[in-house]
């Protein structure tokens, strides 16, 4: 029993980590499995690199094994909101953030995390990846969607040598995909994390302050007020 | 009817190169079935950066729209002879290169090369990602494997933009997947390519020159030698 119970405790896991809410309380949940954690970040040409910052604290808070930062340059494949000089969005309602792709979509940025996720959890003889998309309120995002994910983890099977050996069948791992905002935040806060070190804003001011305007802001802005908890995030003006 | 045939013939393909047999033959392909051409290579710390300069050659001489060359790093995620200091293995008969996955073989690495393909092709709004994988020469990559490639398409689709919104579908085309070397450069000579543009060796000299024992140079020469056709390639001693 002991053994069994140890080597659960030793399962090695590949989490995603933006910095935000979303993806630290993944890695609360990752945690709170039993994991050890491998945390994985990108610097790729966005304005919001305080968030790399964040994903730094919130790997230390949660004991991960490694924190790796990835440079991969994204602008050089045209236009986005995260990454180009294109106004961010403020100040809209819910219903148009839920319209259509938003102009913050990034091409194939979840395939290409997940795709750099796969090749290190192949090399640490990993077998989950958890990654914290949200197909409530990124509705607009194709690959926040169950049936993107379910369709990724099938290829990530065939792709590997974990794969053809039948070995370790590699899961994407997405707990709060179903979640709302408030929610996921009530699970963290369950888990004890400390929203304090994250970052959501997609425009930040040059000390690191939100903007309290822009679609990730006001999501977060609502989920705390929904959750009943205050937003411990630092806001302009 | 000219104005489709104008159209069929200003279709955009993104095509992987790595200045190989393999994927020269796939952009002559690409080019003979009327496709715009958009060349993308990587630079990634790989041993053999001679391969990037063939690319470049490749590139030009099918008049392609753009060639891009990405930096990205994948020394960081561990082992690999085409990557790190193993030594790569040389004079190998068939029947050992065909045994299990070899040590040449880098995790995840076709799915990084067509993630990025794929933002590629979203941007441009290209139909197609043209891709020089094997399964006959290449059989202990998992993934060079037609069921990969097809699981790939799949997620692909529900990847992107142009999947939601039912525009586009993306292919992911492997017109060389079941040809054997020799077959590849039969239908390359035929389609007027030059192989002396091309370079093949996983661990060239300094000058350039192919070694002639690893196993891309020994695949390679039998394949000429297969084909009847005499290798333009530059090997030492």
């Amino acid at each position: 029993m002991q053994k069994v119970s140890e080597r659960a405790h030793h399962r090695k896991s590949v989490v995603l980590s933006s910095g935000g809410v979303d993806s630290t309380t993944v890695m609360a949940i990752a945690k709170a499995e039993g994991y050890e954690i491998y945390s994985l970040s990108f610097r790729y040409g966005q304005r919001h690199s305080v968030e790399v910052a964040a994903a730094e604290k919130v790997a230390a808070f949660f004991g991960a094994m490694k924190h790796l930062v990835l440079d991969i340059d994204l602008r050089i494949m045209g236009a986005s909101a995260l990454t180009d000089e294109i106004e961010v969005p403020k100040g809209r309602d819910e219903r148009s953030m839920n319209t259509g792709i938003p102009v913050t979509y990034v091409p194939a940025r979840n395939t290409i995390f997940l795709s750099y996720a796969l090749a290190w959890a192949e090399v640490l003889g990993a077998s989950d990846i958890f990654i914290g998309v949200n197909a409530v309120d990124y509705s607009g995002y194709p690959d926040c969607r169950p049936e993107y994910i379910a369709a990724f983890e099938e290829m990530a099977n065939l792709a590997t040598k974990a794969g053809v050996e039948g070995k370790t069948r590699i899961r994407i791992r997405t707990p709060v995909i179903h979640m709302t905002k408030a929610e996921i935040i009530g699970r963290g806060i369950a888990l004890g994390v400390d929203y304090g070190m994250t970052h959501s804003c997609y425009d930040p001011a040059a000390d690191g302050k939100a903007c309290g305007l822009c679609d990730s802001c006001l999501l977060r802005k609502r989920g705390f007020r929904e959750a009943g908890i205050e937003d411990p995030a630092q806001y302009m003006g």
